[in-house]
């Protein structure tokens, strides 16, 4: 028998004399016992705010970032012991992938995200300097900073690996800790993956406990910087976020719950296009992969009324060669997660039958006896307007149903309908009908999935969320978002608006802000290693002529003699110019000449530059100077990093004429 | 009598019998009737959604952003009228001037931020494309769109002017219509302001309803598409946040309700210092302002313990001055908004005095009869450690707290017992004290107003949200987030993941992605105009020999002498060159000699760039050739527009050696 146990306050707690006893859906044998200890909620917060967020809050974000890649080695370098109780939960090995393989990977994405999007620092800079002032004394600018609470995961069956780390990751990367409670019936595989983070010591202490069983008053005691993010059932939303201490307290509440995730074939894609194939092969992977218990899955497919004979008979086809066996042999398709679970979804598939005719079932398959083992289900609906539960209800197996549709604006429509989902998916060979059906429909789904024949050979599947790309979808789905890189990050930490002076914001936000101090070290700053480099360190060069000929001879080398720089009379006729101009790259090109340093030293390579404005025109004659200070650090490698420099180049009146950020790589030490 | 009609599906509804009288704060003189009338909020509902919602998104964000700055102009020409009727609400001119004023440049700065940060279409694109597919071909960009339900607007009585447009403004630009419920107190006064909006014409049938009295069933009916935007007490939000429809349906819900903002008096800041009068004068002022009755007034201010004594009798002397008294007259502070919310003041500030010593109150002022004034109340608390009152209930008028702390972190602590607030301020001269006082308590503060000597001259104000920066704050301010420039708008929009591969993404964003299909023309596109010029249309040009002779000679004309273009041994030894390399702005230089086109035309300046990465060296010998397609293009002026084109570098291999963003302008048309 498996005996999963809690994790709380650094110590592994046993199941209890009430613990829930774990039959497995393939044979029916009882296999493990879970919950039914009794667990201090108030001490495991006190733990996670106390031990915990203090600790990840002492780190960086790049620090937290290559904890989380550490992690995901780690976790990678052990999954086959994850793999070994897969079956447990009904899953096969392929379907065990998107959990246990898309978990860590989805980890490691997002400790990337870290590293190349957030600072090496503790506040995260969101936006730009807001410039609310005429002189620039007084600025502002959003930041964002970790919640000093903790992260209550609250995890749905299905992906029991996945489920928790796409939660873990952003909770941990922001800087809070987390308390993950999984779902009861396939927790067995989220606690042989905490211990496994555990065991690592990879996280500091208080960073991560986990739940087995209930969550007694563990809500009722959620305070205004705590965040609880749930996925399962409306049903159960419904009752957390109701929780008056909840709401009180404006505790950060995200649900990711049912969605009637819709599928359209395009009007171009007609049997016999390579997107009709596509349609249908995707349409069959998702109602069987997980036994079609992904919140993503494809529940209702919309296809063009003169196609749905035809679809319906090539999907039938396709989905009678799925095998359905013990989820540890060669079989295609595994069992439900619980007999229970197999009720449920009956139950439900015969509300959507009442609207609805069954076209594909249970004796089209040779099915294995055990408790969780269920056929695809198909179903056809020639009403969809008339339709009710089609749209509203979710039968959490394999079960689907088709709709026909008149023409785009109806199966827009008709995926609308749906009040709210996950995902919706759009197969056409045609851009147009991208657009058309994008502008009617994204305002209902978190995310549309596009593909066709030119980028199916890459698109990544309707039912795999992208730690890259926000998960979560209005209404029905929840009103939720995770994930998205730092967006998802962000939910785990509060937006503020500073404002203050220059001073005061390049002290927050560790980087220069224009109008604050510089400083001026005895040398060239070009001379100093990334780890010497202050952020303010600033040289001011010699002014440099821009003669005519310098203008000229520039023209005829680079054959740039664009006539705002050749032509005095055509310059002036130019809204823009007072006459002959040098050329802007010319300026660029000086600037550099008036601030390199020739000899080999730390910095390394100019690798590019951002938001350069040309703000004043340069004529023959003027005289231009450069203002280069350190403006950014960010470590890149133990040997590198990437310094960011203000500069800007004057006049000989002091005017700006161009502002940009210049980016170096900078040797870490000598 | 003033008789503030309610305006839905397009008619103005006058009270009804059961209408509340309101009374002059001033005098005591009944002066309006309001409410009583029935309203059909179904229809409201469906004006809104099915007249207004279609007319608003069928204009473009910049279209949108045109209409807020003509309605904010033509408020701006008649706002005496608002002006004339302010009194009643016991606010002096310069209190309405916040309220009036206030409310109309919030709309233009919305209105601007449109222009300036929105795209002229509809949609907005949020964040960069991510590429998550090996060879490009299926993509991924995170897109808003207008949710397509109604945004209903519950406001406060303290600003019935900026209180509605600061709302509605966003939600307008977002292209969502609005249904506005003012609190019945200083319902005219809103009525007024929605009169003259509707009767100016500026705004599409059903983009904007008045509700004045209750609202009756209309939370009842609100869905997956809509927006509920609440400001008042945290008693009412968590009645209208439990109401189970929202609930259910996912219903957006924001809250700016209660908040114990408090102030910092820097350690640094002791009296005779420049920034110790500043605190005087600010705290006196957010006490006095509309009579304390600003949400983000501060309730404590928090001061070094040594410093308390001098805090004490400086603010009261500066308070004692304040004149109390007519304000249609010269008063400098009005009367609080009716007997009723003097008679709540007065509870709270018993409840306060428990915990605390009163050191300032009606004794010391001249404070006439009328129903609605009330002296400044200025309390002392010896022991804020133990305080609960003081950190938790808000006296909403002229009345504030004194706490002494310890040192930095005491402070910060202090402000963060008020368990989230709008905003907190704090006076110092020390960078390195904004900073601790940030880091420990930005998550819980949606705003931080850090002010000294050199800022004060230009400083905006505790009190004063700006439309640039996030309104809101977290736990006991509401957990809501308002204005903030395109954030407030993004509350109103749907966060879609679009994926597919370039053409998709082109076609839905407008904005041409790599990959995508190039269009080539009979003319140059330089010679083409802002109108004529087509996304994706793309010239190549013919290659260029970069040789040792352009590297030498640009280095010497330049005097970018760098050693990686000058010495090959030195090159090689530098970890990124495989030996001398030419200089990426002789690369930029020649790129532009490619394909500028010399003769005056419609494009008439290269602005700027952006993104510039230089991606593979160049050596001596190698052929660069350039690609130059129309990326986005973005109207400026009725004349010019700024088209941005993404530009390629490909060596003789057709390897990428750079890519960057250039901007042009370029003229609307011949």
């Amino acid at each position: 028998m498996l005996e999963p146990n809690s994790f709380a306050y650094g110590r592994w707690i046993a199941p209890g004399n009430a613990a829930k006893t774990l039959y497995n859906p393939v044979n029916g044998a009882a296999f493990a016992r879970a919950g039914g200890s009794t667990l201090d909620f108030g001490a495991m917060i006190t733990h996670a705010t106390q031990v915990g967020g203090p600790a990840l809050r002492a780190m960086t974000f790049h620090q937290r970032a290559k904890m989380l890649k550490a992690l995901a080695i780690h976790l990678d370098s052990r999954k086959e012991e994850l793999y070994a109780i897969n079956p447990l939960t009904g899953a096969t090995r392929k379907d065990g992938g998107i959990d246990i393989d898309g978990g860590i990977i989805t980890m490691m994405v997002i400790a990337s995200k870290g590293r190349r999007e957030m600072p090496d620092g503790h506040v995260y800079i969101d936006g730009d300097v807001e410039q609310v002032s005429r002189k620039g004394s007084f600025l502002a600018q959003h930041i964002a900073v970790p919640l000093q609470g903790v992260a209550v995961h609250i995890n749905a069956f299905n992906f029991p690996v996945w489920g928790m780390l796409e939660k873990l990751a952003p909770s941990l990367l922001a800087g809070v800790p987390a308390i993950v409670k999984p779902a009861t019936q396939t927790c067995f595989l989220t606690e042989a993956c905490v211990r496994l983070i555990i065991e690592s010591g990879i996280l500091p202490d208080g960073a991560l406990q986990l739940i087995i069983g209930v969550t007694g008053d563990l809500l009722d005691r959620m305070g205004p910087q705590d965040v609880v993010a749930f996925t399962g059932s409306a049903d159960t939303a419904f009752k957390l976020r109701s929780n008056p201490n909840i709401m009180r307290n404006s505790t950060r509440f995200t649900a990711e719950q049912d969605s009637l995730n819709a599928s359209i074939l395009g009007p171009d894609a007609v049997a016999g296009t390579p997107e009709f194939d596509l349609f249908i092969k995707q349409a069959a992977a998702e109602m069987t992969t997980k036994a079609g218990q992904k919140c993503t899955a494809i529940r209702r497919m919309i296809v063009p009324e003169q196609q749905l004979d035809a679809v319906t008979e090539a999907l039938a086809e396709r989905l009678k060669k799925t095998t359905i066996g013990d989820p540890a042999g060669d079989a295609r398709m595994g069992a439900l997660v619980s007999a229970g679970q197999k009720a449920d979804v009956l139950e439900k598939a015969a509300m959507i039958g009442t609207e609805a005719q069954q076209v594909l079932g249970g004796d089209a398959f040779d099915t294995p006896d055990g408790p969780g083992f269920l056929a695809p289900m198909l179903f056809r609906c020639a009403d969809p307007d008339g339709a009710k539960n089609i749209h509203a209800i979710e039968a959490f197996g394999p079960v689907s149903t088709l709709l026909p549709y008149r023409d785009t604006a109806h199966a827009a429509e008709l995926a609308n309908r749906g009040q709210g989902s996950l995902v919706a998916s759009l197969v056409t060979h045609d851009p147009a009908v991208a657009r058309d059906v994008a502008v009617a429909s994204a305002a209902w789904h978190g995310r549309l999935y596009i593909t066709d024949r030119d980028s199916m050979g890459e698109a990544t599947g309707h039912g795999s969320p992208l730690p890259h790309l926000v998960h979560g979808g209005p209404g029905r789905a929840g009103g939720g978002e995770e994930l998205g890189g730092v967006r998802g990050v962000l939910h785990y930490m509060q937006r503020t608006a500073i404002q203050g002076g220059p001073d005061v914001l390049t002290a927050i936000t560790g980087q220069w802000v224009p109008g604050s101090a510089e400083v001026t070290g005895p040398v060239h700053p070009f001379q100093r290693t990334f780890r010497e480099i202050k952020i303010g360190e600033t040289i001011t060069t010699d002014p440099r002529e821009v003669t005519l000929e310098d203008i000229e001879h520039f023209a005829h080398f680079t054959g740039d003699t664009f006539y705002a720089h050749m032509d005095d009379t055509a310059a002036k006729a130019n809204p823009f110019f007072p006459g002959r101009v040098a050329h802007g790259y010319l300026l660029l090109s000086f600037a550099a000449g008036l601030f390199v340093q020739p000899d080999p030293g730390p910095v390394l390579a100019n690798t590019g530059l951002n938001e350069l404005s040309f703000q004043k025109p340069v004529s023959p004659g003027d005289k231009v100077h450069v203002r280069l200070t350190a403006k950014r650090k960010t470590q890149r490698t133990d040997d590198y990093g990437e310094v960011a420099w203000n500069v800007t180049l004057y006049n000989q009146d002091s005017e700006q004429v161009a502002q940009y950020e210049l980016l170096t790589m900078v040797s870490y030490a000598r």
